[in-house]
């Protein structure tokens, strides 16, 4: 969708890729129907999948695994905002509490290696990325005019997976990641030249909120693949998502907003450029709407 | 998109139709572009159409009309909102303004028989019907199921032409008209048996406002294949707007809310039905939004 509200303020031609009206409220059904069914067909005897997720995945998971006949467990983090756990419950997977996004994907790499279950990580697979890398594929079918992308960063899957795509299709692309202030993960680790762990606050975003894998393969297309990772702070993300509903009607979480708010900070010079912004998601409990536009 | 919050309140299985996604923010976009195709190869010398409208079948029409290289007229009511009146400008368009819709139409009928100008009307027009009927036909083609449509109603040009494809491709089909209480032309017009002209109120359904054509051919289409037409109070569609919000996500536009609301009114006994709900729109404007969340 045009964003003549972006298109103005930064004199480029800026899209909006709603990943909002996705099944699930988010893109993540992709990576996890993609993964499963790939699952299904390798071992037609796989009865339980288990997983850690901010949310998203976790809703995502749920119905792919349900849709395939198999059972889902998701390890999820208090910070889970109540849209995402409730969403998880309905379509009939098992919650697994945790303080935090970290705890809840170190107790499935736990229960993983203990029971010999099946791990799906909501980032770190090579099918869940490949999943995610069809929204750039869709976004350059419909307009193979864009030459940016501008793409929520938490674990990384998304804008490795778009990334993926961007290097393949578009020449010269200009690839921009934008992470949570609160959530630098990817910002330290590309200072450090390895996956370091970061201290995580309470953030909008809850969607990007967690350290990443020590191993994650995501670290590797991000450093090798993207042109910069900007870090967007928490009035930023709540701006970011009270103009969106103001300026374009459109109700997104704050990973998503995390995108608009890289834009409106004007230190990327996208003059001239066709620039699309994917958001992610529109997994967001109606308090924090109402504090966010209040 | 399913509606888990509406399919629980109606024990049904309900789906929203997102044209409030669509091109220029509503479902007009079909209606104008076929229109205005059929024009351009009937008479491939047009240069200008004139229109009257609420304010998204004038965006629409500014669209196509732009796109095909023709001008266009839009007479277009005080009441209409900002984010509609703007969004015509930038595509384009002259702006007439009038007092109310209906001195948009009358004036906009007058300049087509005083300057020959060829007048689009935005319901009571059978290639503007035939494109608002495919809304219907998506509905079908991805959810079969669909047996009752429920659909907001001002000049009835959406209701008529998703009628017409329910009647031919649904057994039993149930077709509901919603229209709003502070402009009952249907409601009004079906208990006269023809078109009857009514006093309008302003209201927050602003792009269902206004009286029809007296020979509107969508008076007997509405009252030859539609079973009910409900009317739907203010705060009822003040309540469905800031619902569909917090509940759904989703920014929708008064007229939109009017479906939504008429189901949550409770008087549908829709209990073990597919229902396929049309949210036409989402140009609303920002302090609306406050308000119906305040």
């Amino acid at each position: 969708m045009p964003s003549a509200w972006l298109s103005d303020l930064t004199r480029a031609s800026v899209w909006l890729k709603l990943e909002t009206v996705q099944a699930t409220g988010s893109y993540k059904i992709r990576g996890a129907t993609n993964a499963l069914a790939r699952l299904k067909a390798a071992r037609p005897d796989v009865t339980i999948v288990t997983t850690a997720s901010a949310g998203n995945h976790g809703q995502a998971v749920a119905l792919a695994a349900s849709t395939l006949g198999i059972r889902a467990r998701v390890h999820l983090p208090a910070t889970a905002p109540d849209a995402k756990r409730r969403a998880i419950a309905r379509l009939g997977a098992e919650i697994v509490d945790a303080p935090t996004y970290d705890a809840a994907e170190a107790r499935a790499h736990e229960e993983a290696e203990r029971d010999g279950a099946i791990y799906l990580s909501p980032y770190n697979d090579a099918d869940v990325i490949a999943g995610a890398g069809t929204v750039a594929l869709e976004m350059l079918d419909e307009r193979p005019e864009i030459d940016t992308l501008i793409v929520p960063l938490g674990g990384g899957g998304l804008l490795s997976g778009t990334a993926i795509v961007a290097r393949a299709r578009i020449r010269n692309a200009l690839m921009v990641g934008t992470e949570a202030a609160a959530s630098p993960v990817f910002t330290a680790a590309l200072a450090a030249g390895r996956p370091v762990t970061v201290d995580v606050h309470d953030t909008l975003a809850d969607g990007l909120a967690g350290n990443m894998d020590a191993d994650s393969q995501t670290f590797g297309i991000v450093r090798d693949l993207v042109d910069r990772v900007m870090l967007v702070e928490e009035s930023d993300i709540a701006q970011a998502m009270r103009d969106l509903i103001l300026k374009e009607r459109l109700v997104a979480e704050g990973a998503s907003a995390t995108a608009v708010a890289a834009i409106c900070a004007g230190d990327l010079d996208l003059q001239g450029r066709n620039v699309g912004v994917i958001l992610s998601g529109r997994n967001v409990d109606a308090h924090v709407i109402a504090r966010v536009l209040s």
